[in-house]
């Protein structure tokens, strides 16, 4: 810390502001900056008072090192947990301390240090995009596209290029003068939105959930979801958004074939036939929720997930999906490579993009 | 890179393996340690069949960089995906660069890294042990236990406390002569069951759902699941276990009121007497699942997930769950503190932990 100070304009540390023994972010702050630490009343009173919020009597009493700062040290407020976070200026550099917890450390960066960065700390203005792309990797987006990633990169356009599963995210950031900066940014954009056209299903903090949502309350349409593979996964994901309860109607994880039959109405003599994991499956299976269920739009979900279950012409990873909406049922077949987890992650968000493609009539 | 390899034993660089124009860690290591690139025929044959094997007709020529690396790089195997990270030994040094996908270089860091330093670079050494724990937070935990904790290290075995939603992890940690070391963390491995006792759920990379269906299995019992707030993420985490259609029969995201009539047959004057979040309503979510499906054990969970749909009497993070097993039902009442998503985390893990009591007769 001592070190870092005297080197950079701008410190952050994280982690070790809990209340257990291990916790020696503040002891080892205050000692290499020459300060010595005090209890904080009035964040004490704070901290007592969540923990009476949160359903405890009293609030335990090591819980007071949480509230022991280094002289002349600003609060940093963490909205999601117990351990305030804080500032101090040593010198000419600031330097924020805040839980290592992603969630809270994430939601602090954005509320308090940002925010006090741009304020204290002007430099030039960074103006960024992130552009969120399914359906096509990193290797052949740069294969299709190097003349305008070059074009880009030679006027100043950083182009970053982050893998997510099972899409890739581009970001895409201009410095410079705030107003130069946000028009060179909005012609960027414009011309990666030519080239990359569909592939592009959201930007910045929009999420998958979150956009398919929006789309069925902007239609009035409920949604159900029939699931095997994903487990009830998909389900999830649709309900993750807030609201959600305006257009989810219900899930069924139908994993056992029984389960298929009993409650989606699948043919027996279907599965019998066809197998539990093949397109007339998975059309069955949308088709019978949405009948059953009175829902505008179903989709339904059946593969191998792994790592047993797979054989030559059905291997693991084989999925084939179907929604059923108004005007007919679609289905697809995919291949997820991958392990269980990442194949069950890769199926969700492919078909909540198909359901999204299906809303806005692009399928 | 070039200060770190004279600073350290052991470099580890994460990131920037990929084929896009920012990917430009080969070229910086190279820089930095003055060695020629170079393109490396055995590894581009690996990688084109990787491509095959995805599905794909060819490789876009752009991968052709992922395998062009510094001279005299052993490369290291990257399982879960394209890009090959590498080894160099530079001066007494030893360097390591893998992919910066959380998962590629998890993997990477477990198959190849720490055994090869395990034979390389042999030092004292660590043993380690997590102890997963749930319904103790960890201020309680340190109040209570101040005497155990505080002989512990002074007996030289590290205590790490790592809160995860809605648990504490414990990491007891020991170093010196491997029998010796072995031999007192067991000690103090006994010392902390003694104290925790119950909160104990489970050690090292065994996960909730993991023990549940081994306990599953132990008995041959089925299990079915019946969701309101988690909106499928009780199953999905269920399922998110290998060899997890041994023993999951179905869910049910019963999200609508209507949903829970038709499909678990609850009461509609029972919801209207009680609402759709309260104790009769979780029984009977869990009896007629239980009832409906045949499976030997159910478990229900309604709740109010947010951000809106709080009120006085039922504030958001009320949730009641219930476990409808052979020799009767039992019921909880929780209330969750945290965003939406933190609500619905912490009610699949601590419904799998009572699952998983219920399994142990403990509960």
């Amino acid at each position: 810390v001592g070190e870092a100070v005297r080197r950079s304009e701008v410190v952050v540390v994280t982690g070790g502001l809990g209340p257990t023994p291990d916790d020696r972010t503040r002891e080892g702050i205050a000692l290499a900056l020459g300060l010595p630490l005090a209890v904080r009343g009035d964040l004490l009173e704070e901290l007592r008072r969540k923990y009476l919020a949160y359903g405890h009597t009293t609030m335990p009493e090591v819980n007071v090192v949480q509230v022991t700062l280094p002289e002349g040290a600003e609060a940093v407020p963490n909205p999601l947990g117990t351990a305030p976070g804080f500032r101090l200026e040593p010198g000419n550099a600031v330097l924020f301390a805040v839980p290592g917890v992603p969630r809270e450390m994430r939601q602090m960066l954005r509320e308090s240090i940002v925010p006090w960065l741009a304020a204290h700390r002007p430099g030039e203005a960074v103006r960024s995009r992130v552009l969120k792309t399914m359906g096509i990797g990193e290797s052949e987006m740069v294969s299709r596209h190097a003349v305008l990633f070059a074009a880009l990169s030679e006027r100043g356009v950083d182009v970053g290029f982050y893998p997510r599963l099972p899409g890739v995210h581009l970001r895409l950031t201009v410095r410079g003068e705030a107003g130069a900066a946000a028009a060179r940014l909005a012609a960027a954009e414009a011309e990666v939105r030519l080239a990359l056209a569909a592939h592009i299903y959201g930007v910045d903090e929009e999420t998958l959930p979150g956009i398919v949502g929006r789309e069925l309350v902007a239609r009035g349409w409920r949604v159900a979801v029939a699931e095997s593979c994903t487990g009830g996964a998909l389900c999830a994901a649709l309900v993750s958004a807030p609201g959600a309860s305006r257009y989810v109607d219900r899930g069924i994880v139908a994993y056992a074939d029984r389960a298929k039959i009993e409650l989606l109405g699948v043919p027996a003599a279907l599965l019998e036939t066809h197998g539990a994991v093949s397109e007339p499956t998975a059309r069955a299976m949308a088709q019978g929720l949405r009948s059953r269920s009175g829902v505008d739009v179903a989709v339904a979900v059946t593969g191998i997930a792994g790592p047993e279950g797979g054989s030559p012409g059905k291997p693991v990873g084989l999925v084939w999906s179907a929604v059923a909406a108004p005007d007919g049922i679609r289905a697809w077949r995919s291949v997820h490579p991958g392990t269980r987890d990442m194949i069950i992650q890769r199926s969700v968000m492919t078909d909540l993009n198909r359901l999204r493609r299906v809303l806005l009539q692009e399928e």
